[in-house]
């Protein structure tokens, strides 16, 4: 047993003694006090472990040239404490652990459901030579870093140590730009309806638990925004799937499907995004939405509508947001900066009225006590301060760009039977593929050539099967996104080849015994 | 029906025309398009409001001196996007919202209970010239705001765009530094094992999460943290309280009583507060510890220690918190910087081990997809560079100064039979009052005498009573804490002469009849 441990000095001796580095971290104090700190020390650096015997008394007096009345008061202070035990006859031990057999309680069964649902999600790691289609998220390089810099510094010159207290119901100037902002879709909404929050997956867990408790189900379009399945099945909720179609006579969620599964008494709210949805791509029309709302009101059940991407249009004409067509309360939109401006802000919003209102508030207060507030006077600043707009052109521009050098890719490179629709807007294309090709099996050979893209199956509730997978555009410059496609486009028609090949030894084994 | 309107400018006559403002936001686009979204724009300023009839095509076509063909174009356009509707012979007209009739979504059971529980304790609104001792937050003026933007500033010029992304896990050298902070404590924990949050709240309701499900119980101190109330009631728990002292042969939670509600199924883990208690004020014994420790592990409950003001001892010697003197994983301590530095960071941080670690991680991506790394780089080279210590040393010293100015007020001008606890670090003083005082009617007196305590009531589940205050001294200078127990002594004094007066009127009433 050694362990380090200086002679303590006088307080007298101490104005000399400036080399003496900071091991002895209570020069000054009595010197028992100090003996006594540099065995704690020990004791929090593992250097002396439970178990461990103290030096004899005399000794240690005789090794840091102290009295041994200095030990022995060190170590009696150090048994008071608890830090050590004297056993008659053996010598002074360091105390063990109270408890140390290892002891892994037992998880609430909610959690079991979610680590299970996390578990058959893992992400891959990505190799870095890999060209990045699969996960939606934005282009770091194109972050408007300095910019934001100096709103942060703007906001803090100016708010000061009020944005460092506590956050209750979100910074009042963030609440007013969003609620201006959401003015500009044609959502109405006074800066108290609205509802900070850390992004909008946080605004879909607040909203999942002030209409629906454990056991009850959620009604969410299939495919849909993954981390949604992970946040509702996190609070204990089902999602409950309505197919949702990207192509054909009406792109959307089946309404007729929709209005089944809302009359059922267990599900309790409709998420939805039909806006640049996620993953499909696809935006719905003003007629399909007249029509899910009168649905919805019907069922007198709410509807989150995640609005993330609605400043991501690039081309076309908008069509209002659910929440610009509803005057009832119904639709309880959400909102982020996280796809249009950054995610590491973590501001975003959810917007709602009475009793519903109350709700998520005081469903936010529970869970954190509020948001970061100078971030959310950043982010404030930022928009007030006209940067943000010229972020969203830029963005909205570059966005456009890399969305045709990826459909003018497609159209070139893959197969006729592989169908997509075009977006209009947001980060991402939907690719169908036929009966013969698994998006599975694509996604993995697509790894091995260096493409990542996401397969529908995560897309899905888990054990359901996708017809299709998800390429995002915004993360690759056009010259990747070609380059990318050129090598789906060898690996699908790879796959193809070893099918007919498979199938042709197939009929030939199947020749012989005919 | 009237609304601003101008007329749409051609391309080419553009480049003159600085001098027309704003207001027709797509000068360059074809002529209808800029009728079209000027008129997009009344709506959404609901100018235009739902029904109103545009003017006729051929009155807006003179108007606006552009052909008639253009401004149908420009409805039709609208038509089809659903802005308006035209009906045959009547004209064009806003369409209305789909739904409208207000509907409010029945909320979640839960939800309604957390509502309640909310409006029992709707804080007061603070008079401007009221003596603060009822909120537990630090002091503004005291917040090293400069020093804390330089951190920010450092940590985005070195992090850059990639602190601006998403935050899977929580930025590393936030959990390095709290790994390497809590190990001074004696809490052995490598960086993997540090789940970042907003705040210790949030950590409170993720582990709440991780061992229990609606309907289930969490054991607490009674008195306890009035805001750990609100979060296990938010997330459907029901909080069980223990009785614990401030004074009496063993201070803490009643042991016997623990062992009792922690042998009940329902009963899943316990939340304390073992150092600088909210609200008592104390801090248990290492032998108290052991006990509870082993109460725990004989149960097999997990223990969810709030170790948030384990920095602030400003006397006294330091006693290991319950994670440094368990070896099993089954303490989780929770930390924040929220009362030793500022709470608008929203740093905190819970420690776990084992399933409950991954339990504990994926709840978190589940309930927020991760915390704002920008601010976690900041307080990390805030801690890194020595500013953390420095401003613990500072803000030490102030919490001394401000406790031993309340300390000698009480000990001066307060009743004898008044009880209190000298602290010997944290925030707050315990009063405990005799049977003949009610901490509610001493709360509405001092109020009115510009006094501000929280009475005990609401560091209890709803319904039970307390038999004393909390006083913080954190937030006033030694003048106005000791004006503020003047005030209060009086307040006291003045109840006791009206109830004394009352019982003699009692009395004396009580005698015609006798």
């Amino acid at each position: 047993m050694d362990f380090a441990i200086e002679p303590p000095e006088r307080a007298d001796r101490e104005r000399g003694g400036a080399g003496r580095g900071g091991t002895n971290g209570r020069r000054g104090a009595p010197l028992y006090q100090q003996i006594a700190e540099q065995i704690r020390d020990a004791v929090r650096r593992r250097e002396l472990v439970s178990g461990a015997r103290l030096p004899a008394i005399r000794d240690l007096a005789a090794r840091l040239q102290v009295h041994r009345d200095t030990v022995g008061l060190a170590y009696e202070s150090l048994a008071s404490e608890g830090w050590v035990e004297t056993r008659v006859g053996r010598g002074t031990f360091v105390s063990g652990p109270v408890s140390s057999a290892p002891i892994d309680p037992p998880l609430s069964p909610l959690v079991s459901r979610l680590l299970d649902h996390s578990e058959s999600r893992t992400p891959h790691a990505v190799p870095s030579d890999t060209i990045a289609f699969h996960a939606l998220v934005p282009d770091p390089d194109l972050f408007p870093v300095d910019a934001f810099r100096r709103s942060l510094n703007d906001a803090l010159a100016t708010g000061g140590a009020d944005l460092l207290g506590y956050a209750d119901g979100g910074e009042a100037g963030l609440r007013e730009v969003i609620a201006a902002h959401l003015a500009q879709h044609g959502i109405a909404a006074e800066p108290d309806a609205v509802v900070t929050c850390q992004g909008a997956s946080q605004g879909l867990s607040l909203v999942a638990r002030a209409f629906a408790a454990p056991g009850d189900a959620i009604a969410v379009e299939e495919p849909t925004y993954q981390a949604a399945l992970g946040i509702l099945i996190g609070v204990g909720l089902r999602p409950e799937p309505v197919p949702t179609h990207a192509a054909g006579d009406e792109p959307g969620v089946d309404l007729e499907a929709l209005e089944r599964v809302l009359a059922q008494p267990s599900v309790k709210a409709f998420y939805t995004m039909p806006t640049f949805h996620n993953p499909l791509g696809i935006t719905t029309g003003r007629e399909h939405r007249r029509r899910l709302l009168a649905i919805a009101a019907a069922a007198g059940k709410p509807i989150v509508e995640d609005a993330c991407a609605i400043d991501l249009r690039f081309r076309g004409r908008s069509v209002p947001p659910l929440a610009a067509l509803d005057d009832s309360g119904l639709v309880l939109p959400l909102f982020s900066f996280s796809k249009s401006l950054f995610p590491g802000v973590r501001c975003g919003a959810v917007l709602a009225r009475g009793r519903s209102l109350e709700a998520l508030r005081a469903l936010k207060r529970a869970t954190d006590l509020g948001d970061a507030r100078t971030l959310q006077a950043a982010v404030a600043s930022f928009v007030r301060s006209g940067h943000y707009r010229r972020h969203l052109q830029q963005w909205r521009r570059t966005l456009a760009v890399r969305c045709d050098a990826m459909l003018e890719a497609l159209q070139e490179h893959l197969p006729r039977d592989l169908r997509w629709v075009a977006p209009e807007g947001g980060y991402q294309i939907w690719v169908e593929l036929p009966r013969d090709l698994d998006a599975r099996e694509v996604h993995a050979a697509a790894l091995r050539a260096g493409v990542l893209i996401a397969p529908g199956d995560q897309f899905h509730v888990a054990g359901r099967r996708a017809r299709g997978f998800r390429l995002v555009y915004a993360q690759s410059d056009p010259e990747e996104i070609r380059e990318g496609i050129v090598r789906l486009a060898g690996v699908i028609d790879q796959l193809r080849t070893a099918s007919v090949a498979a199938k042709g030894r197939a009929v030939n084994v199947g020749g012989t015994h005919g």
